[in-house]
């Protein structure tokens, strides 16, 4: 393994998430538990990811708490994994990053993947940063204050 | 450079957006930028990046339009990067992933910075999912429909 620069104790929260995860594997990992997948094989037939790294991934977002892992019931050698309280606290994150691709990232009429409200069949609304009185706010709108201690 | 698995053509738009801007440099990139920062320096004192990593980095978010680099008005070597349209819209990626570490890897009263209402000084509201008539859906409430060519 590569040593990376750690971030778990930095004072920024948007670096505490990203060293959480903040890479491809894991966060298209959190997807797939969002859609359903639970064993190592479909993680694995999804994501077309190799076995020794989706090991060291599930292992770690387990270790974060994102996801618990359980035996199999039928005794089959990979354990299975679904999101935590932890883990499901991540939509809002999934979501905007699938909101941010729908309208950034494909050519009108290009087949995507959708996000629908089951009881409608219709798209979500998109994300809207408000202030906590309602208010839409643009970045300009907002200033980060720095933790107490510089960071 | 180690190769990567790309997603660029994936029919999923978290994938894609995860190929762009997926990596914990890129993310605290982004993030920098809405703090204001646009010098080579500045991101590299912000971030403690290695200038070979984040030259890399600056170059692959300005080639995915996502920063607008220009020569420095004063004739330094570097670039200035700010932010573009596409990359603004990244807004709430970067308030999830603050708002999920404010949450959930923080102890009480710990450190940390906080992204406040310019206006009024006080934290955002929470970012919540909502369905297009308004209604707020939890993970168990959506479904993920396909992409017509089955991805």
């Amino acid at each position: 393994m590569v040593a990376r620069t750690r971030f778990d104790d930095a004072p920024c929260p948007v670096a505490r998430s990203v060293d959480v995860i903040g890479d491809r594997w894991s966060l298209l990992i959190v997807r797939d538990a969002f859609d359903g997948s639970r064993r190592f094989g479909e993680f694995q037939r999804g994501l077309g990811i190799a076995k020794n790294i989706l090991t060291a991934r599930l292992r770690a977002l387990e270790e974060a708490g994102v996801l618990h892992g359980t035996p199999a019931p039928d005794g089959a050698p990979h354990r299975e994994y679904v999101l935590t309280d932890r883990g499901r606290a991540l939509f809002p994150v999934i979501v905007a990053l699938r909101q941010w691709g729908e309208e950034e990232c494909f050519s009108p009429g290009e087949p995507r993947s959708r996000l629908l409200d089951r009881r409608t069949g219709r798209p979500l609304r998109p994300l809207e940063v408000r202030a906590a009185d309602g208010r839409p706010v643009e970045p300009a709108d907002t200033v980060v204050e720095k933790a107490e201690d510089g960071g």
